[in-house]
């Protein structure tokens, strides 16, 4: 099993280095190279956005200051904008554009698993908009691999761990708040597993404050591991990359859903090297 | 059963138009406000970012190109790249900003549920970025209440449509590519059930294709409804709003996970009014 690990960390550390290679033909990455040949006319300036040049600035973080915003925020903008706006709202001050350009609260959508529908977490989705767009996305090249794993280490943190880690200094709610392990970076099992354990509705106070120090609990670990990209030691711990080794994108909770009887995905011929 | 949708429809209607009254206090109801009182400063304008002024302006598109852009782009950013490039690709030739400013390319992140987790498709997930990006987030006014509707809306439609709907003009893949009905806005139910169907493995070129097609689906339907709602002739369609009718955010095949034993999730204390 820790082999299989293992064998799935370099596996998914090779291909991410396969794939930022292959796609370093893409826009951002011409605008990388082209930076280095002085009078070649950049595609990603032609066709690409202003802000579309990764890394985006960045200077490091409070961690308990950035929650504190976030579990504020999560009260305006829920649980997806409150955990931009924890990190953006900083760098906007901090650094200014593009951080200033970029539409924060129009991610209010995330809320509710995306318009109430209970998929993916606004936190996770949140934490991975943030680390995507300070790092890069994964077809910038390869000093942009990070963006996709810091987010990808959150779904896999966030699905492992008993939320919420942060408690705010000045709680909205005073009623203790237990922790659960979701074992899924779903907001529909998040917050029905709280809901179970606790007895707390989805319309009470509680489940509220809830879901805002889960949003806060994601910001501090997400600057945790920014700032330690930021100082060149971030590493990346999970190593889930279903679609390589399952054949089919998923979480990690098969039985879950499927209970005993999972069904296996019809798989790619393997490639005979002669 | 057709009285509960009507009633979940009302319902619907009504809570976002009180939702979108209350929310005028946040910091872009403000700057709605503050526009028609000279002299009053903005508080969206002191800490809002420069592009958080909703509707963004928006002319018309034509689905069938955006759709073809969209099947192209997903072989570049993927699903949830692909359709905010279609639509914003197009808007920054148009009008230019806020669009030049919006990183694009920072969302290939969305690809395969996000990270490779199965989570919300990232058709599902870019079009809602694009119709609340346009049209805004629902706590920026009554003006912005279908930014949210028409995001919702495709993740009805998206679940209940035998998908992909559309074919480019000049397929990567000439094989026959059926279509499938997911029940579902995840990627992992959505492309498993294709796959099943199809007997094609995740990393076949068909299957490729079938997403690509997905992608292009999503963006044709999208700027179908933008276009509606630029005409001011948008009407929500999608009725799910789990969390006030049956206590927590979810998607509609509870079944299909829960089999019949579906938990009932505890309720919030029904308000009597003296």
């Amino acid at each position: 099993m820790e082999e299989e690990k293992k064998l799935d960390a370099q596996m998914s550390r090779r291909s991410l280095l396969i794939n930022a290679g292959k796609c370093a033909v893409g826009a951002a990455g011409i605008a990388a190279v082209a930076s280095a040949l002085p009078g070649f006319v950049s595609k990603a300036e032609a066709v690409g956005g202003a802000t579309e040049k990764w890394p985006w600035p960045y200077v490091k973080l409070d961690p308990e200051k950035t929650a504190e915003i976030a579990y504020n925020e999560w009260y305006r903008v829920f649980c997806g904008g409150a955990v931009i706006s924890s990190v953006f709202s900083q760098l906007r001050e901090k650094v200014g554009e593009p951080y200033k350009s970029f539409p924060i609260d129009g991610f209010v959508f995330l809320e509710g698993g995306m318009a109430g529908w209970g998929t993916v977490c606004g936190s996770n989705a949140g934490a991975n908009v943030v680390s995507n767009l300070i790092i890069g996305p994964r077809i910038a090249g390869p000093d942009c691999e990070h963006g996709h794993s810091v987010g990808a280490d959150m779904m896999d943190w966030y699905s492992n761990t008993a939320l919420p880690t942060f408690a705010p200094r000045e709680p909205k709610q005073k009623t203790a708040i237990i922790q659960t392990t979701s074992n899924s970076p779903l907001c529909h099992v998040s917050v029905g597993k709280w809901m179970k354990s606790s007895g707390f509705a989805l319309a009470s106070p509680e489940r509220k404050d809830r879901c805002a120090r889960v949003s806060a609990s994601v910001a501090h670990k997400l600057v945790v591991d920014l700032n330690a990209w930021k100082d060149g030691k971030f590493i990346p711990r999970s190593s889930w990359t279903p679609g390589k080794t399952v054949g089919i994108t998923g979480q990690q909770n098969c039985n879950e859903c499927h209970g005993t009887n999972i069904p296996a995905p019809p798989m790619a011929k393997t490639e005979v090297k002669k």
